[in-house]
């Protein structure tokens, strides 16, 4: 068994890290920490993991190197910037689900994040988690960016158009749907269950900090800048993201050809599912899973390839394609602990 | 009171239509048809109107010309071009919510409709009916024509725009979201509660009967020709439509002239919210009201312009929309008998 | 138009009972007081009030005496002890939504609320606000103890039994199920979104502040003293309240009889259906509505008669009832401004 | 791996069944039956299966017996009874999830089914498939009687307080309430979405089939008739099931006592959770998982103790539980192939 450990445990991303690490056959859970709940149980904040028995640690109180031989973080944008460069130092694997390592430009980083990125010197070698796109770069990493769950789900949709040439790289639409579980365990009105229920509302139209993430991944995968467009919108639901992109197709595709380029592309994906034409994806089938769901349309009047992509935002958006990195990255099968089925229901 | 029958009210938009027109000063209803539920009484079939006192009536047996001076058809599309020349032929008011007098031209809905238009020589004559739009047409119309609910939240959102060409006509992208709903009564397996909770999901993108209708509204308010990609998706709450418009914006355009032009399109508009820039609208601030609730956003790294309205479906996407008609084209209060105000919680 | 004002305007409970008085023919909000948003827009906080005009005011520069002939208190309890006696004084009508005048026994509200009454002389000459049992005493009333929401639909739904001595006053088991808004605007993890979604959860079993005051209701109902073991439950909707009341029936009752008393009891009441036999309530049929749904089963094998009611847990069971109490103390039509049809879908 | 077969494969207790074997370490699916859905591939109806290969095999041309060494049936009731006897005589083990052989009394079950028992003879020898009551029988049984969701929740709730006598036996209140996929994958106006959404019904008090069954398994418990009331009621939310359980103490009984009790009647159980004295289980916490989590409290004033207990409907209260049986039947670990813990999200 391999040893690992979860800073950040008692959020979103991090729990649910832990619980598939806890069915995982080749990774043990050493330590989870916890600024805010360490010493607490963690099925006494997560009664979901009753009987696991595990409590949360102090951050400042582990040794995290002599712990683990990977480390999971899963915190806030800036302090995986305090943590990897000590654990890597120390030979230890970091799969960070931050924000820190994600942009290849630290000027890029810094105007979107509003903060300095102390750590320039890593951003070469750190191998952007993506598995479907950057599996080559992932055998022995020892810094993997996993992308957030917005780019997770465009990439996927948008990559294989971008690859063949069907689409014109110059202006691409992300309408985004997430739900509510996107924005965390932190209390706020938008999650409110009161004011979030039965709602549907656009957030941070333009100016959401997955943009400049999408346009990287979409610029790198098409050979040349790509512009988008990015907006993201809360939806009455726990988990589940689609993103719908929008591509204008080059003269004289047929659906066909657009369906037979998705398919090729992702013949041998154990975690893609391309749904025969006229077929789109639901969220709630891949709930769960680790699986990504998507539905290709050529629309003919307007020129327009619509490609939506469904993931669970928590799984192949978040703790999962991060178990999914590091199956990789240890030469362990890719789908390891990982369920490749949603709930039927 | 003025004498109004609704047909079709066992559906969910005449049944909406019926509630409304219950609280309303100056409708009186009449006679409710249904031919499913006919004999039964409404609060039967409808437990949350108990008390009412109507029963569904059979529309074989109906004598509407003789029941009342406006007939609301709540009716699928062909239903309504075989009762509404009668009804005009015997000076009767109508108010129609299908789709068998939107499309200007007959080839177009037949096309999109698959059936055969019988009543061509009542296009001309037919008002669309969205007040915001056609007002000067409505008084004294004898047939009205009341949009769907997508075209209804994308002409309000895209209007003031093309209206005041702050955006490129050529290529208008639609992304809408609607309640489950808006696929009415019928039970089906995409709104059954277990299949459609906790999902969302496009559906038929590029092939939805709102397009031509969309596309017919766009290019009349734009002066030219408007094409547009329309892709609706399905989203877990009952009530509640987003329509998500993205436009290339004219050179130069700054946000603030964009807020400017939609304030001062709808500054005189009793049921039209702009909301300030940087706001966006939720669709549960309308659920319950006629109101439409609208957000603009410019990006200015893309170029494009990106607003969204909210409509409850049923409301003024339908029942209460059509009622809003009817107030212009007797002469009443615009407002009459609508709330303004949705629920707060 | 009489003047009124609602403090604590800000929580559910207040801006509810600002938004039905703003539809309302004879009252007219005059004040609007929250010490946490004073100087806001009521609609910059609510959106759905969109263009109401109204600002929150800061209660500690208001001159409720000056501004209101009615105040309607949405404040938590102890609060309502340190407002109400001074307008009373001064001669203004008072409505209090808070807890601190409905029990009559001071040193049951010292037990169950943890602090002392610091207004017990008013006690005697509050009136109980549940127009359906205590309506002959609202008339010109000076201070109004609006129940809480549970005890509403409690009482509603096992009055006409008690009171006919269909079933025995010993012990009554009262199975609440609330939607989340009846946890109000405040922030928590149990009314999170992700925490509450998709979860029923029994809570505070036994312990929960209302259990005295259902308590005290049922046994002024019954004329002697009533047990209650009362378990309220969260349910994964916004609003809605449904109370199930189990009570061992007399001998040889029959499902007939009990249908006769609770349809006799409750003919004249505007707010409250009694569904024919072997029919339940859903809450949602009463949503936005002051109604009351009743539905009365028998079940001979093991003697019990259930009875569950369902209301909306804002109105009847709040704001509605509130005004439902305001017309009855100034004379007004009962219903006036207050809606009796929920949404039919 | 021992070769196993889904009868009733398209309802949601067969295809849950069917995804939980896929992920069995030791069985696997041989055959899945579906006469309506006959032909489908599973993920063409579920598309959250993508990729599973099976394909819905019409029931009257497959040779179970040849096909399976167990054989899950998932079918309405009396389906079992045409179908059972003859894998039984074959020699197959048979999981049975349908009500046919759960009632030990023909006449009980002809009663509450309407409709004859053809198969009285086997009602001795099947084994009710509740392990946590019925384990010792379990091992080499040939029919397995596997129990409905209420009665799985509602027994484990009261078994430990009947079988320690700490409860009155005579007069027992079960207050239960459903997730929506309890009614199954059949399209009916109460699951559908618009209808179940927002709202809380009681449905079939006092006349819910299952109510004998949990009579009886309560009386085996207590060792003495016990009379039951059972009002279950329906929930908005997919998944889930809590069964709130209303006992008379015994004179004297303390809170203490009643968690000792519990405690130690589950304290080896793998699938079942006793919260601490004062917490109450949540629905979600379960979802997903096999798991029962169980919360009890001593109402003194009253004198009732309460317990609930929230299972997945689908998991421990249906396909779950059948696997477990399964496993326990042919001496695999117990808990092979089942999620013990759920989403902590």
């Amino acid at each position: 068994m391999i040893k690992a450990a979860v800073v950040g445990g008692a959020g979103y991303t991090g729990i649910e890290t832990v619980r598939l690490l806890l069915a995982h056959p080749e990774f043990e859970v050493t330590v989870v920490t916890s600024a805010a709940d360490a010493g607490r149980a963690l099925d006494q904040v997560y009664p979901s993991l009753a009987g696991c028995g595990l409590v949360f640690e102090d951050p400042s109180e582990c040794d995290l190197a002599a712990a683990a031989e990977v480390v999971f973080l899963a915190v806030p944008h800036t302090a995986s910037l305090a943590i990897a460069p000590g654990l890597i130092d120390a030979g230890v694997t970091v799969i960070d689900l931050s924000a820190d390592f994600r942009l290849k430009d630290a000027a890029v980083y810094e105007s979107w994040y509003g903060s300095k990125h102390s750590a320039p010197h890593l951003l070469g070698t750190a191998v952007y988690g993506l598995p479907e796109l950057t599996r080559a770069s992932l055998p022995g990493a020892q810094l993997v960016a996993c992308p957030g769950c917005y780019p997770t789900a465009t990439a996927l949709a948008a990559a294989p158009a971008l690859e063949a040439g069907l689409v014109m790289p110059a202006s691409i639409i992300v309408d985004a749907k997430s739900g509510v579980s996107g924005a965390g365990r932190s209390l706020a009105q938008g999650s409110h269950f009161s004011v979030a229920n039965e709602s549907v509302k656009p957030y941070k139209v333009g100016s959401h900090r997955h943009t400049p993430e999408i346009a990287q991944t979409l610029s790198a995968v098409a050979g040349s800048p790509v512009s988008v467009c990015f907006a993201p919108h809360l939806v009455p639901m726990t988990r589940g993201l689609l993103s719908t992109v929008y591509m204008q197709a080059t003269d004289g595709l047929t659906a066909s050809e657009a369906m037979d380029a998705y398919r090729a592309r992702y013949a041998d994906e154990p975690f893609i599912t391309v749904h025969p034409e006229g077929v789109m994806p639901s969220t709630h089938d891949v709930t769960g899973s680790n699986r990504a769901h998507i539905g290709v349309a050529l629309d003919e009047a307007s020129g327009m390839l619509v490609v939506a992509c469904a993931i669970d935002n928590l799984v192949k958006g978040s703790g999962g394609q991060a178990i999914q990195c590091a199956n990789v990255v240890f030469g362990l099968a890719e789908t390891a602990g990982l369920s490749t089925y949603g709930p039927v229901v």
